[in-house]
């Protein structure tokens, strides 16, 4: 993420990791900050055995353009709300890409999709965690079915 | 995609996915015309052997995220432009999804992105795509080398 | 309704049912959490006795959108106001229908309009609450006179 | 239609209304420029005989909404594209309502779409419409059908 | 005004009439609930007296056009913040009119420069109306300078 | 106006003043390349007799705001489409103006009805104006019961 | 600035001038309600010796563009977030300037960053003070690293 | 620049440049393509002896970002317009940096102002240069004049 104050949002990503049982590291790095920390990091992100690059930033959200420049690891860009332009602003900063280096983005501050999305990367070549992402899914829409009952319920009465 | 209109620009996604040497299918299939249909293919695609979903779509662009509702594999949507609004409906449409459904969402009309982050997400367990991506992200670099001597000649004279 | 979350907007629609004498179901499912029930719901609510469809989500607002895709009946789309873009993009995703499919589309966050709305479409055969809408008109009109009456009693004083 | 400009786009909606054999009539009628006639025409529109209006209109489009507050039969708006802003203003003056007074608004230029609401509005109590309309969704989808055959043979070749 | 709920806004206009000695008359009436009485109210308003007429209202803002459209006096809109879209609806609504039938529009919310600008409007033919004009314009000249000299005594401290 | 290319389009307020028999001059004068020129004509313009100001600009579009800076006569402006934005920025740019100094804004490039709003303005204390603008009135509503008049002959056939 | 409600968060910029031992003066002026003293006081500007003008204004910000218009000294914009539109009104009105005036913008209440950028300037040709804003620059990233080893130690426990 | 297609547009900087007697250099360089490159070009800047850096960069325009937080000299940023959007992504992209690395963003395609915006930096300490920028101030008023006399013939005519 690009700034700790990030980092209430982004947690949401980790923990759905954890419940995924995927290994991460979370870490502060800034594209106008610490550009080479954060090209380093980019760079050597394939050796390290990363399989997946999350990136948040808010504004003139650079952070996951910046990332996808540097290595050729799928980027996923969270744009954070915030400030003026309530994150429209940080999307078409993370979206708009030029051709050849794209950042998969997901919704304004959809740090949970950012996390489900790496599974569903990672799980292209382990069984085990699509099988885990199939029972997420169907937990999912179990909720719905039970809120949906909750809701015939009071209306009966 | 979700129109045989959308072709002229689906096509750079299938240019790019042949350079690369990835086997795809190429279907006309829409969210609102066809979804019986759409769902079908979505939910059916994991055991057919597909690794990546690439969805095509304009104006309230619900393709990606139909596929996405009956899959659990990644998602990849392709905002397309045109009629009122230039895409910015498209984009909203596609990259604003509920919590535990990600798209991942490239810019507006980047096919070419769309087939180049599919390689990215299939290289995590692929090292000899990998190494493509790395020799295609050099060429990139070249051409952008050549641009600038070329510049740089021009202005000597 | 594609969320409990967005109960508290909708009971609204409900209330006016209501108040017009309509009966109505009640329900939640989603577009994307459970797609195929969404899809079932819609395909069979001409046969289940259904005269109007009315869906609220928000977001990239798909639910009256895969609705209008399983069914001729006529369905009413309500954006939701919410998160980033304040409803914008749910309204674009809802109102911005392919030729052949259309959502009728009304304010965001217009529950009790989208009742309103079903009930002006279901009185085209039926005079009884044809004569109830121009009531509720009147009503309307005399509210506002009222309004007004004191108004003009406050700037005496 | 508020203007004799907006034909070309509005004409769309008459060839379907026609294909479904829905008797209508075609106005030029400004909420601006002729507002007493705009609203005496939809005062009586009930007791002429109408069963649905639709109002296509541009900029700051009042036509539906003038035609909504004169009547209570459902009133379907078209925005049309067109000047700045490619329509959003439409969009925007035709959908975003006060409660009480709905207009179902359709996409930008959305004119056939327009008159396959209106379609679905009557077919709430005519079967022999329905299943127009059920006749015509199965016509779309067998397009689409033909066009991706069409498309896997070119791919085959 | 459209609604009562308008009036803590548009009281400021009332205010700032008063503080020139401008006679006005503050009414509710809608374009959408009560358009009869609208259109006779602007059909009738000069041979009434009035000089100017200013109106606010929200959303899909259509109750200035509908002056505009019923009278040939100068009419001025307020567009009203509220709701989804923060008045940017109201202020596309009330300005983006059709040629031929202008509404003078104020900023989103701005009632006091709406009387102000009657005022300017009602001055061209009555110079003691000017002069008041140009000493508001010294006041607030005034203002500022005082609001400096307080910053920069500030500073020196 | 601020520039000679916006010429084209502010020649209809020329024409449309003309029709009414008002007289008035056209001058380019720039609020940011000829500011003191600007200013003094907005500062002297009551003693010099003119009754309203009307200013065109584009893009940060200021020539208004700066004009209604320095005269208490009613300024109204015109924002100017153009370049990027498609004339969104000057409309928000002229609009948007300050309490205390109102610019009376007309729809983008809406020219005509700047030249017809600033003969309201004049014809609050001149009846011979009045008349004419009823009479223009008159003549737009015959223009559209003709072109109605037009459209029923050939929908006859 | 152009009103003294701006203060707060303009006085980020004096705390960061004086931070680097920039003198500054801090002026409320007003292009709107202050024309001439605003024109004044830039057109004396640079042989007051100021070296460079920070404006800072909200809506219709047009007090950058004012002194733009009246000094060759470089103007720094600052659109302030406020009222409707959250400072999209300001950031088109400050920024969208015509051939030949630039004003440099930075972002919505970017007050910090204007001085950063004014310190930047004058650093062309002051080496003290390009070597303050290289110390400024490592301690930012001082600062991320910090947070950067405080999250690590965290996520450990 | 960060393609060779931003040519057309950037070249009038250089122009610029070149009537102002300021030496200068082009290059072609990406944030994403070639992000080592551009910044190493950017840390070493100000030691090769460069006094401004202007970038232009579309859609999400991150060189001039990338280049600000690389080097403390002042980064002027060129939004290019193009593909959807128009531009606006490119300025939100440009503009909205965050907290202590400023960008002095001008008009969306205003690479002439780029270049003015440069000089005026580097005049602070060049009153030779300065000297130029009144001189130009002084032209475009002059042009401005002529064609104000034009006009004034012509509708004398």
């Amino acid at each position: 993420m690009g700034s700790d104050s990030d980092w209430p949002v982004v947690k949401a990503a980790c923990t759905q990791l954890q419940a995924f049982g995927i290994p991460y590291e979370a870490h502060i790095l800034s594209a106008h900050r610490t550009p080479a920390q954060a090209a380093d990091f980019a760079r050597s992100a394939r050796q390290n055995g990363f399989g997946v690059l999350i990136c948040a930033a808010g504004m003139a959200a650079h952070l996951a353009g910046a990332f996808a420049g540097n290595s050729t690891l799928p980027v996923i860009g969270i744009p954070m709300k915030g400030g003026a332009m309530d994150g429209l602003d940080a999307l078409l900063a993370t979206v708009q890409m030029p051709s050849g280096i794209p950042v998969a983005t997901v919704a304004i501050n959809g740090a949970k999709n950012a996390a489900v999305l790496a599974a569903q990367m990672l799980a292209i070549s382990d069984d085990e965690l699509a099988a885990k992402l199939d029972q997420a899914r169907a937990d999912m829409a179990k909720q719905i079915a039970e809120k949906e009952a909750k809701l015939q319920l009071e209306s009966e009465e």
